[in-house]
């Protein structure tokens, strides 16, 4: 890991001349620093954040297991052939791209792999003090400016941060099986408010025609993040390329309704309100250990020898850095 | 939602009141409370953290559909076999416990809906800014102040806050199962070094052996949190009651582990100290909106006008709280 600030600003320099002509190798290695977290993903975002804003990007989450890679898959296809180049970020450590793949999934991706208008990236965050919430929208960024003009992303529909990083793209498809994690058991795992598109995948199977019964019954009931938007329910069957043509267009039409009245604009800008204040909590908690060090291990010693609850403690800390006007 | 801060207050006085006589509606109350977050949660917890520190914590995560719920549900007899208060905090939207069930796990559970001695809750995070990360510890002493000796804690394996509420228990269990996501997946999900127990359940099932034996070749290769401690692999059948014994033999010789040489205090240190940091950066993002309010918003434009880059903005913002020594 690079810790020499000037050194890590040359070498980011270098990456990023890369990127521009299109290096693979490039834009590899910036992830991998954006996944490395603070410093290299803030230096690597100076440089890279004004090459971007022009690309869509696409967020898919769902349940393990309900498909969201084979869908994938068949939309790259689509893309490729409207000549688009694609980036694809996959999140879901259970996902076939990021290897954890039947033998029949790996060599359908591979296709794509010879292709050089798409890049396909799994992604690991462990070194990201952010996580997923800011590595993801990161990673997403040196794709775009490496030259994909669509960005998708995966995510497991499971977990909070998960939802949120799919919830963050410009348009989010929600991915439903039946049986693995139907219509009401989404609603409470609150990723139905998410989604600008439902897909009801494996129409092959049986209940397909429930999950989307029970969709549009919820539907009605006013889920929905856009008033002026009411989710299309894709039924598709993505391992035999069917209803994927209908997907696309959707996707194509979302991006339609949000290019109108500067409905765009709001949902990046709120996106980016996110992001921002994501990134501040995450500097103030390593502000704790530098600036806090002394103070935060007794406030730590009160708070385990129960002289004080944890969000005294909280308050107890920001008092010191002259914030006690944001006490809990 | 009370927002009234004193009647807030008087109110949870109330609620503390009968907590302590272990009136089962006002701990259902006071988590309610609790899920709403602050100042809701702070107020519940200035009077329920004074009364806990004695009940041990075990954290359970896994693949939806491992068998998690299964299990504790056999957990939950051996605990009161043992003559054992329990409290369950369960956040899997997906577990019967949180509603999501095929009928039979339903009418198993509860057998223990009318012991006075259970109290099994689900957990919704939709109010709470700090999510379940938040959430959950605080609920867990809630059922701790009400009586309960030992709180369990479901989580869904394959969401990082998910993965982290288990991580912060005294004991954690990762749950596998053959099918439901491999040893090679919860690896590349990272939730093999949080295990201070591995689960393998489902041992009806083909590929039990294999799974277990994956396991056992990464556990050599160095995965684990604690030096002295390897975790042992216990393969169970839950459905059919098999292996809980050895499970709960488990979890009692791991809490025997970290009774001795203050292994238990450094734990429960480590997790107040994350839970102190994690209140600290949810206050920040707070204050963002309200001390920063107009700075916030003039930030957030020229990043959308590209004239910025997000963590520029969280600097120049962290700069106005007198922060500029914390920058990106």
């Amino acid at each position: 890991m690079q810790t020499d600030p000037s050194a890590l600003v040359r070498n980011v320099n270098d990456l990023v001349e890369g990127l521009k002509s299109g290096d693979r190798r490039a834009i590899a290695r910036l992830i991998s620093l954006v996944e490395d977290g603070a410093p290299q993903a803030s230096a690597v975002l100076r440089e890279v954040y004004p090459l971007t804003g022009h690309a869509s990007t696409v967020g898919l989450t769902g349940a393990p297991g309900a498909g969201k890679s084979t869908i994938i898959d068949g939309l790259v296809k689509r893309m490729r052939a409207a000549d688009m180049s694609v980036g694809v970020i996959a999140c879901d450590p259970t996902s076939p791209f990021s290897g954890g793949a039947l033998l029949g999934d790996r060599v359908r991706m591979q296709e794509h792999a010879l292709d050089e208008k798409v890049f396909i990236r799994s992604m690991a965050t462990r070194g990201h003090l952010g996580g997923l919430s800011l590595a993801a929208p990161e990673a997403m960024r040196v794709l775009e400016a490496g030259g994909s003009q669509v960005v998708v992303v995966e995510t497991v529909g499971v977990g909070q941060s998960e939802v949120e990083v799919a919830r963050q793209a410009d348009t989010t498809i929600v991915v439903l099986a039946p049986g693995m994690g139907d219509a009401v058991q989404a609603a409470k795992a609150g990723i139905l408010e998410v989604a600008d598109i439902f897909c009801v995948n494996k129409s092959d199977k049986e209940g397909t025609k429930s999950v989307a019964r029970d969709l549009r019954g919820m539907l009605e009931l006013g889920h929905g993040r856009d008033v002026d938007w009411t989710p299309p329910i894709i039924v598709t069957s993505a391992t035999s390329d069917t209803g994927l043509d209908e997907l696309w267009d959707a996707i194509r039409s979302h991006e339609q309704h949000l290019r109108s009245e500067g409905r765009l604009e709001a949902r990046r800008r709120e996106r980016l309100g996110f992001e921002i204040r994501e990134i501040v909590g995450e500097r103030m908690k390593q502000a704790l250990d530098q600036a806090a060090g002394d103070a935060f291990e007794k406030v730590t010693d009160e708070v385990l020898e129960r002289k004080i609850d944890p969000y005294t403690a909280a308050a107890e800390l920001l008092e010191r850095f002259g914030l006690g006007s944001v006490s809990p």
